[in-house]
């Protein structure tokens, strides 16, 4: 077996036998095949594509490159959940504490955002204290004193896929379906979760930009969880706007404590309890109602241990950022569009993401929204409040908005999109 | 610019600006792109393809990563020649002296070989004393002095070239037709000849298998070194069965001895003579008589005075290798197939060719072909001398052999194919 004629196999449109992929996947976790090699595969992969059966094996060859985790000594059964990412993409937040109020035991691994998008622990980390990193065993004890616990993932975890994902990340072949699905589904397979929902954004501010993409990812990786005995179900929802008023990190997190506490933004409220409920179901909890816990403020009581159990002071005064600036209406009417990407980078720039891996996010930083599309806007009212540590950036992230929002006539007919566009089973 | 948008324009079919190639092969030569980022984009070129514009632009950047040669100072036109590669492929060794006895200087910067194809520096190292390294000095006073100089191409020229070329060689983006044209042209006109004739090999023994291939290898080429003011011919030769009787090192040298005494196979000295005429013809020398300066001894001449320049006693016992092994006619009748890659891959293990660039290689070892196809065989009789230093080496050697050969029932029709198929201009 030579990394040559695996490479040559996917290249010329050939199927990659499972002893190709067995090997490929060890020899470059070890180190014997090289990331220009690997590259060439993933770039082959990108354009020639992979079958289920290959798919599948690579998944399994991903999990086996590390260990596997077990939730078999908890009461409660366990159900997870996975989004795509997006912008104001807070959901995790409020929907973990959420599950668990409802009977479910939720280890929740997660990352950080990279690019245009947030990640769940860089919001988290703006509450003092804090801590994402947690030992298996710390891990564990969360989950089973508050049926929460989200935290980093630790190395023991596929690491095929750690390794294969930075590569991706400076290659060009992120966008391979086959290898974003066995990514998402080897860590969450490996994770040992009993079932799983996977929350497969569509739109300008998703990874994918098509239903079609997401209908194709969602299906990959609902066949691949299922094939493993993984109770798994998607739902294909909209990313064309920010979810929610807020993009950033304590921004985010505010605005989830509003969810807890019984109130906050429609279509997070709306998103967070349609994903309950998949989770839930797929547990086996049928007869649990989310709402209820989100109202009578038992979701609360467990956000409020989960985040002292890690370390972290949920009546903490959340971070601020020293400056902001204000961004108007141009006009008055309707406001028609209200871009996530533009205001996804928006926030990137201002701090709140980050270029390279290694680098820090600013707590505070971000967007705030004051108006969503479908909402009447008056000309030179607040639109977006941009929040930074360091307003030299209000100039650069500026340059990604003056495309980002229409405003129409007053009584031009608008058509609100579902936050749910499909559901994948 | 960077790495990742450059790979995706590739990646998503798009064209490469001029500005996008420049920056990309320069930033690669000086490792600011890394090595698994320019293997990604080798396999989207070689899955995706680049137009003429993309492929000269290419090679003008490869050519200005390095030094450019000049051979102005010189009284005779320069006239030069590249193979593809094939096995039994000594061409060069006869042509250069032959070109150069008719008047012009022919400065034929080779190779080495990898995988079952010989490499022409190979076969002249096998005369013992012989130099294949000189610097520019050297070489220009060779080439002076004798008409002819055969050497290893130096660092200088096209570095990008070769640093491109050892990634590709493991990243299976080897055959990628826009990569194989701008690496041999950024070569040959960053060395500053005037005329070129390349010999585009088809067939099992050929990097090109099929003649659509090849026509479009060479068609491409053609079009580089036109408008880059090299006059370019291209013929497309057969490499289905191989090149005259010898498939090695110094059994190869011993050959084209015999050719350049005016003897030899009939294809060695057709196809010699045949590349003659079109350098002859590109560099302007349209009255020369190539087939007289075999016959007169002139070009005999040339040859002993360029490999005594170089080092080498043209008179010196050639190395033989310490043992032998014959493989007989199975049964009697018509060879209507010798294969060409099947021979080419038995050389190569006998120890004529090497499996890393570090190797080195037995200057004695090799195939040598006592039928070719048409010829009539008896059973029994020696059909193949396999040659090598190392015995325990044959029983590789021979299972590359099985398929090798057909006998056909004596009287079965055989049509030979013609050594020169095509011409492209």
């Amino acid at each position: 077996m030579d990394a040559i004629s695996v490479i040559r196999t996917k290249r010329d449109r050939g199927e990659l036998s499972p002893e190709q992929i067995d090997w490929i996947v060890d020899a470059y976790t070890r180190g014997e095949v090289a990331d220009e090699q690997m590259s060439a595969l993933a770039m082959a992969i990108l354009l020639n594509g992979m079958n289920r059966t290959e798919i599948a094996r690579w998944t399994a060859a991903m999990i086996a490159s590390g260990e596997r985790m077990s939730f078999d000594g908890l009461s409660r059964p366990t159900t997870d959940k996975h989004s795509t990412g997006g912008v104001g993409d807070k959901i995790t937040l409020p929907l973990a504490p959420l599950v668990a109020a409802c009977g479910a035991a939720v280890p929740q691994l997660s990352g950080r955002g990279l690019g245009h998008t947030g990640g769940t622990l860089d919001k988290l980390e703006s509450i003092p204290g804090w801590r994402a990193l947690l030992s298996n065993a710390e891990m564990l004890d969360v989950l089973d004193t508050t049926g929460a616990v989200i935290c980093a993932a630790g190395d023991q975890l596929a690491p095929a896929d750690k390794k294969l994902y930075a590569l991706r990340d400076v290659t060009g072949t992120v966008e391979a379906i086959p290898l974003i699905a066995s990514s998402i589904m080897s860590k969450k397979i490996a994770e040992g979760t009993g079932a799983l929902v996977l929350d497969v954004k569509t739109g300008s501010g998703a990874f994918m930009k098509t239903i079609e993409d997401a209908r194709e990812l969602a299906s990959t990786m609902v066949a691949l969880g299922t094939d493993s005995g993984v109770r798994t179900v998607a739902l294909l929802t909209d990313m064309s706007t920010p979810l929610g008023l807020t993009a950033g990190n304590a921004l985010e997190v505010r605005e989830s404590v509003e969810v807890l506490a019984g109130g906050g933004p429609r279509d997070v409220r709306d998103l967070t309890l349609a994903l309950a409920r998949e989770m839930l179901d797929a547990a086996g909890l049928k007869d649990a109602d989310p709402e209820k816990a989100l109202d009578d403020g038992s979701a609360m009581d467990v956000w409020r241990r989960m985040i002292s159990a890690q370390g972290g002071d949920p009546d903490a005064a959340l971070p601020v950022a020293r400056e902001q600036h204000v961004v108007t209406a141009p006009a008055s009417g309707v406001l028609t569009r209200l871009d996530a990407y533009d205001v996804g980078v928006a926030a990137w720039r201002l701090g709140a993401g980050r270029a390279r891996k290694e680098d820090p996010v600013q707590a505070g930083a971000g967007v705030e929204l004051h108006a969503k599309p479908g909402d009447t806007v008056t000309e030179g009212q607040p639109l977006l409040t941009l929040h930074t540590d360091t307003p030299e950036k209000f100039e650069y992230a500026l340059k990604a908005l003056p495309g980002a929002y229409d405003v129409a006539p007053a009584g031009t007919p608008f058509t609100p999109t579902p936050v749910v566009r499909e559901r994948i089973a």
